[in-house]
């Protein structure tokens, strides 16, 4: 049992001549110089019959030829301006034309229409031309073969079970959802490979994992699968040396066997070096030796190598001051500038730690001016509340994405979009927040990240509450049936579900740690707080919290990672003046007294975020209690029981925070609250 | 594959004069009054064929008749002063005597007689009355039916492997070695009942359970299991009230079922009411409710209930002052004394809280004037290094046995013996540190503890360090073979060991939580420090450390749990002067600058002892080094690989221990030394 996430089309409710007239002219669909046999095109006639029978209650009709008047109009062109995967929408006196240069942008433009019916968007003077703004618009999904999930908080893997891997129609419901924001490329398994995963790419798996990308194709999507670096090892091969001719042949061979088993292959992603995974440095070899000799096995058969950049030392004393975690992505990475194969593509976390609630963006983004890039950021709420905790995060990639590197003055989007260098192997990937549960993603309002994921990697410029607000309209808001969007209470739905969403991440924010200093959660689940959980131990993750003063000196007089910015944003993080003060103890280790613009001090701050944080988590759920009975049951309960926890675990957060805090510094709550 | 623990017989040395002339005697043995039939005379025998050919490299040879001379005679007697399970051993010029009134002393006896002939303590003049202090010698296995072990740190069950149980030659092994040193009950599953386990009472397992019962038997051992309260409820009763006329009919019927085939049960281990298993509370209902129903059902079959006194409320919140987990076991069960069945034991912890490194002993000894009690020890390190770092225990049980209670100036051992309330029902139980291990115990001096355990727990009066000693002796240093005690370095071996092992808690102790505070380990895996891993938690263990004083007043003043005990000790433990102060922080509140008797502050006191322990566990390792090549080599590469884990993780107790007080005092070392 499965929801139909935002494509859950019921019939609409029809409300004014302009919508009957819509209707009527949506009775008949034409498609032109359109091949009946391409896959995708397949699915397109599909969906819009899907679509149309439900919403219109009646049968669609499909007629043929250009004349065809009165009528929805997909159609196949040649347009430039276009480009690769765009598609226009627009209409005439008596008719719609969704048209593209090819069928991805066929698909994502009749996605679109669909869901402007639905959103009750439908004019005459609809005009939209929509290109995806980056190449690559990819899921990660950390699913294992055994049918658990790392980092999953929505249930047991959709794609594996015992060992095996899992193909049914919740197969194709996932394709149709994800497609419909416009993904185009999705990772099956745990980047994390292990036990029988090493196989995907073996007899053992092909002929289901060939129906996989078929069924992926037929909605515009490549399959990538994750990786084992040592893979040759496992087949009698004493090495797993880039260099080492024995192991170059075999991924040769390896990849033509891969690709005459499975030609919609679109490569694998590798995680070497990295958190006890092998890779080139076992070898002395550098991480472009080892992407590269990969990449080149690959290319004849037009695959891709997404190398991660998370590589630092995970044995790390927490004795030593010296060393920085943070560092370690651009340390490593950065004099390979320009080193690696034209189809290997560094996937980069958002920050240089690994997806706390805040940090900043990593230096690799501008560091780089000449290697194929995408970002790497997580859906699956590790950090941010685990699917329990709503968390809406499309904020949070949206400042990720506009941050001006000051390399050319491009934002990470415009470098990930290939703007900057004309690259065409870049773009945006996710970790996911998917599993088997009824609503895929645990929390219901986590289905707002997926979507938004999705909507945002296509279209770096929408806003955060303009994609919150349309996945509340198709969720759970729609005029449908017998009653008109007002008769729904549509408005005050989609506003309380708006503003929770748009509160959700700031407040999360004030009752985490404090200031981007990230990781005082309980180690290993990396849920609920703990203050010092990080901090003996070998992570690199430290606060180093003493009874004066918080935080790590990361400008050139501490770990000196500041300096790997470009001078105007190395200058702005050194000087507590100019950094950002949500960032302030990331870079800079500060006495609790230091008094903040706000003329606050920090430890002011810390007791008032946290109040604050606390309280506006039980605002969230007091605003969520009053659409119970306007949104569906099933929505309202599983919902209702994850606010219900929120509000208390908030507390327990703002409690434990402010207590360790006042047990360590002895500095009351100027407002007399209480601490522990 | 595994090894004989203690009972590794091989050829001995023979050095002398004396020892030949012992050795001849030997070379016959005689039993007189000996039913040839009963199965513990045949594990006798058994036993004596078995060690004295080995030792002797001979054929023993066994003779009949009252009238043998030149003999070991074993033989059944009437002679009160060696009362139930007692023996004597003795000799005239040409014969030795073992002597008992039951078979169980006459098999003690033996082992006894078999172990003094390898620690070369057999002579003439060799005259041995001993009678077991504890009726109940009890071992607790806390195995579960999948196969695993809670707390279990030396591989899996020997018991139990996926949800069937395991009888094979090792049972046998384990049998002997455990009765060789005076166990006569065993409980072979964990407290926590899960799943399969609650059937091994059932007809899915009464087969097995006869078998194991019976190879028990053989060695004078009473088969136990842990029961499940609530298993009426597994059987479609909707109650498990113990007032309810349908349960009591289920088990008293239930009861009938398990002795028609398990003839041999001792009966149940209950954990009810406890870390969320269920029991009488849930309906109300008072613990002596609970277990005088289950008494009442078997008590027409001699069995026993052992009730554990582990109830405490483990949903506390940490915010809450006025609660205390140290006051709980005496708040539930002391007005209840009197008012158990006979046939029920309270089983309780040595301390108020959970087998901490230092702990009070539990005010309920003393508390309970009129009730069958049983004190249980953990020899399993759950808190005292999991069987990686060394830490000889026995030490501190002694430390526990000779505790005044001031009821009736009775010390623990006193009460738990029965000599003070003339009580049958009552002993010493410990949770076990076996496993599946080659050397059963994951560090071989770990096996000190199991074997110390058993020989304490029948002679209460033994020192540590002689147990260590013969443990020593037998486990690493006899003379055998060609070669002597001397030429062996036995004096160096027997010596280096057993001052490894006296010194091994008091260093552990050093490096742990300061001044019997206790808690600061890794909450769940409960290795390795975190100050605060149990301070903001449901547990009810907290130190309260802020940046001025630490420890929980528990005075009147405070929680009250000092008026828990008698009058002498109330008053002992609520005054810092008279407060022995390794308990000091467990008793009272104080500032880091409150000087001991030493002179010491107690943040100097905290640097000193954890530098202290840190170099304690490096000299102990360093000393266990010079035994190499003295030694079996298995065991000195097994045991130094433990020994040099443990000086790196004493190294980083030390250091996080410090500098947690460190930064948040501000205090610097007197002397100087490195704190991070």
């Amino acid at each position: 049992m499965y929801s139909s996430l935002w494509l859950n089309y019921e019939k609409l409710y029809i409300s004014d001549e302009n919508e009957r007239k819509v209707a009527d002219i949506l009775k008949n669909v034409c498609f032109i110089s359109c091949d009946e046999n391409n896959r995708i095109f397949k699915s397109i006639k599909n969906e819009i019959k899907t679509a149309f029978d439900i919403l219109f209650d009646r049968e669609t009709t499909f007629v043929t030829g250009e004349d065809a008047s009165k009528a929805l109009l997909i159609k196949k062109v040649t347009n430039e301006k276009l480009g690769k995967e765009g598609y226009r929408i627009y209409s005439t006196e008596n008719a719609f034309f969704v048209e593209a240069n090819d069928y991805n942008g066929l698909l994502y433009g009749t996605f679109r229409f669909i869901e402007l019916i639905r959103l009750g968007k439908l004019t005459e003077e609809v005009n939209i031309i929509k290109i995806p703004d980056n190449p690559l618009r990819m899921l990660n999904h950390w699913d294992n073969m055994t049918g658990d999930i790392e980092r999953g908080y929505s249930g047991n893997s959709f794609f594996f079970e015992d060992n095996k891997m899992i193909i049914n129609d919740r197969t194709l419901m996932y394709a149709r959802a994800v497609s419909s924001v416009g993904i185009n490329a999705v990772v099956i398994n745990n980047v994390n490979v292990k036990g029988e995963a090493s196989y995907l790419i073996s007899d053992r798996h092909y002929e289901n994992m060939k129906k996989l990308s078929e069924i992926f194709a037929d909605y515009g999507i490549r399959l990538f699968v994750s990786a084992n670096y040592a893979l040759p090892m496992e087949y009698g091969i004493d090495s797993a040396d880039p260099l080492d001719e024995r192991v170059i042949k075999w991924w040769s061979d390896k990849c033509k066997e891969i690709y005459d088993n499975l030609p919609l292959l679109g490569g694998f992603l590798v995680k070497a070096d990295s958190e006890g995974r092998p890779g080139p440095f076992t070898y002395g070899r550098t991480q472009a030796d080892g992407a590269n000799m990969l990449a080149r096995a690959i290319a004849p058969y037009g695959g891709l190598i997404i190398w991660r950049c998370f590589v630092y030392n995970c044995k790390q004393d927490w004795r030593d001051e010296k060393t920085d975690r943070a560092r370690a992505g651009y340390d490593y990475f950065h004099d390979l500038d320009g080193k690696f194969e034209e189809n290997v593509v560094l996937q980069i976390k958002n920050g240089p730690m690994d997806f706390q609630v805040r940090e900043p963006v990593s230096p690799l983004f501008g560091g780089l001016e000449n290697t194929n890039q995408m970002l790497e950021v997580q859906i699956a709420q590790e950090y941010t509340g685990q699917q329990k905790h709503v968390c809406y995060l499309i904020p949070w990639f949206k400042e990720i994405l506009t941050f001006n590197t000051h390399m050319k003055e491009a934002s990470v989007a415009d470098i990930i979009s290939g703007r900057v260098m004309g690259n065409k192997n870049a773009g945006m990937a996710a970790v996911c927040n998917t599993g088997n549960d009824y609503n895929w993603t645990g929390h219901d309002l986590a289905g707002a990240n997926l979507y938004g994921f999705g909507r945002l990697s296509f279209d770096t410029l929408l806003s955060a509450e303009d994609i919150a607000k349309e996945w509340a309209m198709l969720y759970l808001a729609q005029a449908l049936g017998e009653k008109s969007f007002e008769e729904r209470n549509g408005k005050k739905i989609v506003d309380t579900i708006t503003d929770i969403l748009m509160k959700s991440w700031p407040a999360y924010e004030k009752y985490n740690a404090p200031l981007g200093i990230g990781w005082m959660v309980v180690p290993g689940i990396h849920y609920g707080p703990d203050v010092d959980g990080y901090e003996y131990s070998p992570w690199g993750t430290y606060h180093k919290a003493d009874l004066h003063a918080i935080g790590r000196d990361r400008t050139e007089a501490g770990t000196g990672f500041t300096s790997q910015y470009r001078k105007e944003n190395a200058d702005m993080y050194a000087s507590v003046k100019t950094c950002p003060e949500e960032l302030l103890l990331f870079f800079h280790r500060l006495p609790y007294n230091y008094v903040l613009k706000n003329g606050k001090t920090i430890i002011q701050h810390i007791y008032d975020t946290h109040f604050e944080g606390a309280a506006e988590a039980e605002d969230m759920f007091e605003s969520f209690k009053s659409l119970k009975g306007l949104i569906a049951d099933d929505v309202y309960e599983r919902a209702a029981s994850r606010f219900e926890h929120q509000t208390e675990h908030a507390k327990e957060w703002r409690d434990v925070i402010n207590s360790y805090f006042f047990r360590k510094t002895g500095i009351k709550d100027e407002k007399g609250r209480p601490l522990f």
